[in-house]
């Protein structure tokens, strides 16, 4: 019929909050086109739900099984061409793994895997592929995000000596303080939710931001992480001392427990030339430091701005756009790789920015559970 | 197939930031298929247009006159619904009449009119129809706009005695002090734009905010328009006195030429319980001040945040959402008023709001024009 | 014994708010030394007080006569040289005249006096004399107030085209309201405040700075004064409409029933190359906007500063400096007049800017009184 | 005379800051006179700076010795009470000590000494007698620092279980990248400036900051220390984690080379019940987070504050205070301790303080060059 992406997705049924955010972001630069998958384990669920949203009910499967062989046998011109996996993070390796063998295109939510070795064999499966597979860091996708990326990569502030990032929230604060609300969230359940909650879950995003702006790969980290209860098993808080690949010096803090904080993901860059701050809970601004000038704030949407941060907006100036236009950024970008049309590695984060945040994950948990050693990243 | 309203649309085809703004709102919810409608004036780009979208090519029309026609052809169950009418300014009247008259919904860009008296024409025919018609102030849909005029409306502030309105923007500077460009700009030539710039495009938007936020009625106004130029027909800034209808004092003003503004849309309500402050460019925020307590910064998506607030959020606090989320708010309100829902009157602003904007309009250029004298309101 | 100036106060005795404000400012360059003065119209109360600041009781007067009497038989070399007036505003003028008739400099507390003829009169007995004459308007010695003044009048912003000056308190909003406390305030009581009570007191500051920023004249101006009740004879609340002697428009708006507000005094000024904006209440700050570049965030201190600004500085960037350093700037200032070294003219208010102040207060009340027309300053 | 306290003054002559800020902080309450003093060791450039503030040029002193030994042949009802020492850090010592075994009371300037065994030795001293030791920890004057302890110490918000505090500036940026410009600053000369640069001169003020406000002591701390080049034998740049005395968790960050900050000083502290957010370079403004409610953010001088944090205002609300009015208020402090007054124990930073200071810097310099391990403070 048309020339958009046929899009399945895995998961995010009704009203999941990840479910509606990767949705409206397909739907946002008309380059996909939701066609089916599974929304719910439950299969007269996901058909509901699947009706809900206009979907041809033939193409609402069971499982994920079904899916693969039904769709298989479908016209190549016909047949669902990429599959976004929003499931609970113990599914995504095998269901990730899954589509790359039978060469699905892959958005993947984070944290990829649940273990490092999982990451580093799906990564390989994704090498031998033709595919493209995106790792939805839904912060990247930010115009001003790219905006500070493409000043560091330009030489703007100089030699990077100097950064600091921190993703602070806290919500955890009205549960973990009461054991038996402690006990019972699957959050702060090992067997659920892997080997960590906090770094697992909003520290990886810092991480990954770092290596994004920057440019460059942490080498070594040295881990203290505060579980704040002894039959936690789980840390809430982690305040971790980083090295770049250059030599510089940083810290990587996340925390649950911040009460009253909501999203505050901040990352600070300086340079022999200059500085950069950004923030995501005001994503449009991005702070330019120097030693001698006036500090200027850039905006998104205008001319000042690089090509990446300008081909991240919809409107101009002024007029706000936030998180669902950033995952959409991303879904643009994905659109391009897919259909063989030329973009910046930039506009979306990749298998291999997964497989680092697992590492960084496993890492950041040895080194606290270490004594607090400097533990060196692969 | 499904249960989605069928969307026709008038305008907004290719690179339109008003079409992408408006398809994107569409999806969000889920709530709207986009069926055809009339892209450009050209046929065969706007058949272009609708195949990029994945529409069927027989419901991409040459003009509304045939898409009015062939859709009463076709059953009920699959005829276009609702149709959005993104066209210039002139355009809205003779296109929402004719919609109306064949009994389509309306969603109507402002402002509603070229002039007071088709707005009330228009509203004329809208009132003896079983119809909905909305007039796309996109700001109203902002969760925080919509929180503020729940707090007025529950007193929280008291009793409203001043109000201050102002929406400064600076991209006309660059053209306005050439003779040349001036002159040449269909902004600031009345046969196109209607008899007022400023005012008419976004004074009435601070008007509109105001009188929507205090639920009470502008009353009589004195305006201070500004042409900057003799031979410039048209006002670029205008300061304007009002009094609403309890005998608030306050201002609306708004600008074109304030040089470096983007779109600083801001509006303060101060009663004797307290005050209430919002921005547009940092929408998610909501200022509470009172005689003698700390500032209260209330912020989108929270739990102490009222019911109608609430409902224009998608996802948690701190998660930033911007205008595509606010006029996506406005267009998940006329689905509930089409499907005949229970649904609050602030969900989306209606003819009745695009009637005042003409008034407004009108008898702020004849307050300017007659020495800056107080000039009533209908 | 040392080269200070002997400096004499009128009033501001105890724990007078302004008392405590001169003397701090007088002492920050260490270019003033208190010798006196007649602290309250209690002789006992006023010579307690100057025992507890350490002065000779000698100098401690009775009334101003004598301290006149006394101090002209005082050898001039030990003479005080100059007078800070901080009584009510009724007695400035009295005390003004007489203190420059005795050939004393003055520093007086503004308003300058309670009508306008009285300011010229005052006026022409300066012109008389050679003596410096300063008049308190305290935000004027802010350095970033300074900064702007000067990139204005280095045409930074080019040509002045609009202006929004606004000083909003709220204190007024717990009195107001209730008839026993409006009726027996003196703010709100004509016999003691004069003719206006929020322009009079505080939009007075806000076109002093409108006239110091841009170095133009208000020609004309339209106002639209609120006392809310109709029992009560003075303004609580004033939007005004001006135009400068260059035809820029703008609005001069004060209120003390903004409820909530502290102390919000700001100033924009838009001309055709770029805007400046500037708060009270985070006075180190200095927006500089343009069409086409990221905003700039002047901050004081630093070298890229005019001279004027960094003079008036004390310590490195970052360190903030409030309202007692702004006065003690412009009592600096007065200090190289007296000492007749060299200064600039925007380090401290003179007289004529007092005679602009009591010009604009009366012109804003016959304006709203006429039912708000226009009405030409001086 | 006079009952104001007899003031000297060691060290900050001609244009020092540090002297200007100490002079004016002294005379804002009216409770101090400045007698003499050393202010350069060239005597007659001390004379010369004693005659332009107008001292008695008997009082000022060719050195110390001689000083003390003047001042004790003076009537004790004349004689000076009280000795600011601003020289270089290295003076500190022998000059406290000098002045508290002949009786002075000292107004040290941080750090206390060059290390931690002199600190502890002028700590015996000080304990021996009955005497004032302040120590100007400048940012502890502010009233919302204040008003932030105050809070902590009620209990609202609860449990102390994290804390994060930052110290960030810019301006040896321009200087560590020159290997002749590092080479030759004396502050990253170990014998002018002892073992550490940035934790010496700004990480201590993080740190007392933290154990000021949390009512804590760190317990033990994690550094790592970044002198950026191998010839550079001074930290420029510091992350360094902390435990209090409750086991809580935080950062203590600061640095040199946080290009284009200027005095970036932070400090949050997060608990069961709420956390409270406070910023030097916007001292008036503590904000105040909880688990549901909005954001409040509290200002200086209202009614709602605590009294010592009100007694540390001069002004009403909206009129900003800054640097030299906290530093007045720790004056002002420790005047009630030398006269006998009661006061709280927050007014001024005393030796006890200091000597924490000098254990942390040399705590955090031992565990970065000891491969970064927790190291207890005493």
């Amino acid at each position: 019929m048309d020339n958009k992406l046929r899009l399945g997705i895995l998961g995010g049924g009704g009203d999941s909050l990840i479910g509606v955010l990767h949705r409206v972001a397909s739907s946002m630069h008309d380059k996909y086109r939701l066609i089916g998958g599974v929304f719910n384990p439950e299969h007269s669920i996901s058909l509901d739900f699947g009706k809900q949203l206009g979907l041809d009910s033939s193409r609402v499967y069971k499982d994920l099984d079904s899916m693969i062989e039904s769709e298989k046998k479908i016209d190549i011109n016909d047949r669902i061409q990429v599959v976004s996996v929003l499931t609970p993070n113990y599914l995504h390796y095998p269901m990730a793994k899954a589509l790359l063998e039978n060469d699905f295109h892959v958005i993947c939510e984070k944290p990829l895997t649940t273990t490092y070795n999982e990451a580093i064999e799906l990564s390989k499966i994704k090498q031998s592929k033709k595919l493209v597979f995106a790792v939805t860091y839904t912060y990247t996708g930010y115009p001003m995000v790219r905006q500070m990326t493409d000043m560091i990569k330009n030489g703007v502030i100089g030699k990077v000596h100097k950064f600091d990032a921190q993703y602070l929230q806290g919500w955890l604060n009205p549960v973990v303080h009461e054991k038996e609300k402690r006990m019972s969230t699957w959050r702060l359940n090992p067997k659920v939710s892997g080997i960590s909650c906090c770094v697992g879950d909003i520290g990886t995003h810092a991480f990954n931001m770092v290596e994004l702006v920057t440019g460059m790969k942490v080498k070594k980290l040295l881990a203290d992480l505060n579980t704040l209860y002894s039959d936690n098993p789980m840390d809430v808080d982690a305040n971790i001392l980083a090295r770049l690949s250059n030599g510089a010096n940083g810290t990587i803090r996340s925390s649950q427990i911040a009460t009253g904080e909501e999203n505050n993901l901040r990352i600070s860059v300086y340079g022999n030339k200059g500085g950069l701050k950004w923030e995501q809970e005001n994503p449009n601004y991005l702070y330019h430091l120097t030693d001698d000038q006036p500090l200027r704030v850039l905006k998104s949407a205008h001319q000042y701005n690089s090509e990446i941060s300008n081909l991240s907006i919809k409107i101009p100036p002024g007029h706000p756009e936030g998180i669902f236009d950033s995952m959409g950024n991303i879904y643009h970008g994905v659109s391009k790789a897919i259909n063989g049309q030329s973009f910046y590695n930039e506009e979306f984060p990749g298998i291999e920015d997964g497989v680092r945040g697992m590492d960084f994950i496993e890492k950041a948990v040895h080194s606290s559970k270490s004594g607090n050693i400097w533990v060196n990243l692969d």
